[in-house]
């Protein structure tokens, strides 16, 4: 087991009815910016609990936080922060949202030139305005970990951003809110959260038996709730469980003590950047390929994964290993998600050398738990997932 | 899975020679009361870790807090806090001593007549002295928790105390740690934790299934850690998995959500208060009494962690609940834990009668998950254990 480090001072509520309980987590007299998106909250029931819970308190409201948050969206934003003197930041949504939350929650404070810096110059966010979550599409674990990811659609750049001062202060998660979310995002926020377990466990045996065995288990939770939450989203225990596992998947937990590898969202994020492909859909259609890929070093823990996942205990190491790429991959398509890029566009020649060309450009030449993949790898890595 | 809040601030910071990390951790110009046990870790270089860490620092020394923290001996320390004008506190030690400096804490801010009171009339700790641990034995989970217990000699009493404000500012965990424990310590320790998890997850299927995961990921560490830590102390990859698990089976993660049973605790800590067993040998004791007494509403839970923990998968729901309890004591035996009182005391006579009336004076009348067991049931578990 590697040392670590680990704080997550993030206050979860969880469960039914919770959403009444924003009144009590608020600070007294904030001025509270309200960010949601295209609106569904306002067809769910949502908007009216947010409401209804925050009405003893000044808030401004500002909708229309896209997918892939927006750089350009954001700075507006950021305009009507500094102009209303907004002291507090309220999420309400998913993953988008509550990235380009952080993004403002860090830009508010930042004392640069232009905000696009903290992601280009990969600046760490030690202090920024507090915000706190309503989260209403569980996915991404935005809302218990310190990580963002913004989109700029004029460069078609999707970059990272962090740090301590990025955790929200609370995080809301009723389960109920999935009854009304339509089944195409439920399937990417199962995909999601199950490829964020993948990318912090399929590298190879670090003697970190229990984080193993935690990211095990949230894969198996994901497994067995998964098709009950797409069958029947009313189903309380199901979508409960589902909700708690995106969360866990990624707020840290797993990945302290271990070799991490997130090449899979390296180049996913580039399918988004470039076709706008649902990010869950590119995790789905690169995983594959980049375990087949890089089998050699991750067998040991792919014909764990096929024991203890897959309950494939027949075979090689090798054979274990292969069968492991397959089910996952069949996973996936049995939940109606496309593994290959050539379902999602027409236009996907090229893409592998593009994607060489960018990582090249931005000088990523050690991705992966061994640092060792080089842009020409990750070209054909792509190439494999046409 | 029912409605829960989660928040736990504490940061951890964990692996080979972390302790130097300490004068990165301690607050700058803090006048810092160093509290420990009795004296092995002048024996196994952890002191002098500490002073060489804190030598910027103005610290003052405790020594010789007991195992199962004494009220008088604490008051004693709680005079050089206020003599001293301490601000921060910093545990060196197990669960005892941290527990006794989380009463500290507490009781250097506390405005009523006598801190004993802090036990007696459960008042909740929401704002205390800030405090710090490095942990030399893993076991009680008291370093990423916010609870505590403590004994008082005179009315042979050991209560529980917590609140939010007892969550250590940060813990060092140094896996290394472990190669100088006695193995009398660390079978406690494997044993604590083990049973930490039990109280958590033996109860009823409430549809949790990933903290159910976690809770079995958690045993399924220490059973297969725990022969090797025993074996060969100086296994790194063993201990800081033992060491780890210790702290995840009670830092709150698996009780949310879930029913929770702790009955066994409550009788154990009996068992200590009157004959002075080891903690963790006093859990040993009651759990199977407790399980084979509570079977029919336990037995659902019970067949579970047979089948996924144990590997007992063939026969009824009752014949794998009763294998699942008897392979329990056979795990306690093996680390050479006895697990009937007789074992320990001569004098076990009218033991079951006393904490029937002991319970019934504190009018303790609902214990368990589902608040039903009585004094008079918890008198006939303690029979079943002699």
């Amino acid at each position: 087991m590697r040392n670590f480090d680990f704080k997550n001072p993030t206050k979860i509520i969880f469960g039914k009815g919770q959403i009444a309980k924003l009144k009590e987590e608020l600070p007294e007299n904030a001025k509270i910016l309200m960010l949601y998106g295209g609106g569904s909250i306002k067809r769910n029931g949502i908007y009216e609990q947010v409401k209804e819970a925050t009405s003893g308190f000044e808030v401004v409201e500002f909708s229309g936080i896209p997918a892939n948050p927006e750089y350009e969206v954001l700075m507006k934003a950021l305009k009507v922060i500094k102009e209303e003197n907004i002291t507090f930041l309220l999420a309400v949504g998913g993953g988008s949202v509550i990235d380009g939350t952080k993004f403002l929650a860090s830009a508010a404070l930042y004392e640069g030139e232009e905000p696009w810096e903290i992601l280009t110059q990969k600046v760490p966010t030690t202090k920024a305005m507090p915000f706190g979550t309503v989260l209403t599409l569980p996915a991404t674990g935005s809302e218990m970990n310190s990580g963002a990811v913004i989109t700029r659609e004029e460069t078609k750049e999707k970059l990272g951003m962090g740090g301590p001062g990025l955790f929200p202060v609370f995080s809301i998660l009723d389960p109920e809110v999935i009854k009304s979310i339509p089944s195409r995002q439920l399937v990417n926020g199962i995909t999601d959260a199950f490829t964020h377990v993948l990318e912090q466990y399929m590298t190879y045996p670090s003697g970190a038996y229990l984080q193993d065995r935690f990211a095990e288990s949230i894969m198996q939770t994901l497994i067995e709730v998964g098709p009950k939450v797409l069958n029947d989203p009313s189903d309380y225990t199901a979508a409960s469980n589902f909700m708690w596992s995106c969360t866990m998947a990624l707020n840290g937990l797993i990945q302290k003590g271990v070799p991490t590898d997130w090449a899979v969202h390296a180049m996913g994020h580039e399918l988004t950047a470039l076709y706008g492909i649902d990010h869950a859909r590119t995790l789905a259609v690169i995983a594959p390929s980049h375990y087949r890929f890089n089998f050699e070093a991750k067998k040991e823990k792919l014909a764990q994964y096929a024991e203890r996942i897959w309950n494939i205990t027949e075979g090689s190491v090798d054979h274990k290993a292969s069968a492991a790429i397959d089910r996952t991959e069949e996973f996936f398509n049995q939940m109606g998600i496309d593994t290959k890029l050539s379902a999602y566009t027409e236009d996907y020649h090229g893409t592998a050398e593009e994607i060489n060309k960018r990582f090249t450009d931005r000088g990523w030449t050690g991705l992966g738990e061994h640092q060792s993949l080089t842009p020409a790898n990750v070209e054909e890595i792509v190439k494999m997932a046409y």
